[in-house]
């Protein structure tokens, strides 16, 4: 499971960071990557580790979340918030079953949890390709950070252990493209919108943001993003020729 | 679920009865009883409670487990470590959905939690029905007390309610514009895709029916169906104007 990467967004308190890496690791999940933590490396971390230290002194530092996504090819943003957004939104378990389909395709995979207490910005979830929504009690949602991870962590482990699998039915799997390549498409989309002149970049309104939401629904494989990147070229070369 | 007691046994870091008041209150769970509980109450416990501080007060304490189980009717003790036993070892899955049958008898339940070091003992394991296993690494197994109150709750809260899905994230419903509609989209982005000669009608190869597939797998709505026709218009007309 050492593609499976666990990614918190400016955690407050490094107790937390701590406990979330005793709380993967307790379920055999060992690679940590914080964007930007308040207090990182400190003795809190370490004492709240209790044993998963080794998970803390390989975790890696990120400056923004689109550069600790960049090489995943699945994105699952974590909320207990409602939130309105239109992308899918999956239980743990949804999840969890998801991405054991691709535990022999050395496929890169985040799973990404926000500030204790705001969560993930707009822009950070637009880095998102799905949701998970931790079931939780409505009157009292407010998961510790490490649980929400322990939980994630938890089904993560159920899934890929031999016993709990479920058989599932062999469908043809789309392997999505790395997220930075997702981003240069979608820069790429931006500037053709401007060329034909439906965005207009003094006032994007909510355009890029509805237009990302769709496309991350896709999942769009190599070939795919080829063939989009080859349409937005073709429009761009039409467009010069006047 | 108020029949259902989590029973925490000589805990001793005040700071882990706080956190495990938290983990239960955030699965719905209300029902604290200690036994002999280090120290209690404790400012430690009330602030890893963060905001279920009614648990902690309405917490029962109890001098034994015989004492803290005598109403039970069903006990059940949850270990991480291999144990010699000759009682029935549960995945908390199943504990769970055991549990769920009796939702409508009031029946009081016992979930029992050890020491944080040592568990429990031989003797308190005798006032146990059956055994929970919380599925962990074989290499690192040592959950936090909270962390194992915590999955242990997730699941009984996922056995009670209806289905998995959560209520707590009301996940906007995309509702697809009907086929027809779609095919219009189609037909549209088919013209466009021509008109900029990125297709050739003469030679069209497989390339709409990438296309359809990879949109197809967008579910899109009403509005992201207008805002894409708006797209394709917008390059006609750019076009046009040479």
């Amino acid at each position: 499971m050492k593609n499976i990467h666990i990614i918190l967004v400016e955690t407050t308190h490094p107790g937390n960071i701590g406990a979330s890496a005793r709380a993967m690791k307790t379920m055999g999940l060992y690679s940590l990557r914080l964007v930007n933590p308040k207090i990182f490396p400190s003795a809190d971390a370490t004492v709240r580790a209790a044993g998963a230290d080794d998970i803390l002194s390989e975790a890696t530092l990120h400056e923004t979340l689109a550069d600790a996504v960049g090489d995943c090819k699945f994105v699952y943003g974590t909320s207990t918030r409602k939130r309105n957004l239109q992308c899918e939104v999956l239980s743990p378990v949804s999840m969890a079953g998801e991405i054991s389909k691709f535990i022999y395709d050395n496929v890169n995979i985040g799973i990404v949890f926000g500030r204790e207490r705001t969560g993930l910005t707009n822009t950070e979830l637009d880095l998102c390709d799905k949701m998970i929504a931790i079931p939780a009690n409505p009157a009292f949602s407010s998961l510790n950070l490490a649980s929400a991870v322990q939980i994630v962590c938890y089904e993560v482990m159920k899934a890929f252990s031999v016993n709990e699998q479920t058989t599932m039915i062999d469908m043809p799997k789309v392997i999505p493209v790395e997220r930075a390549e997702l981003e240069r498409f979608y820069a790429h989309l931006e500037q053709c919108l401007i060329d034909v002149e439906f965005l207009d970049p003094d006032k994007p309104r909510r355009l890029m943001r509805r237009l990302k939401q769709m496309f991350n629904r896709i999942g769009m494989d190599q070939n795919e993003y080829n063939m989009m990147r080859g349409v937005l070229t073709a429009i761009q070369e039409k467009i010069r020729q006047r």
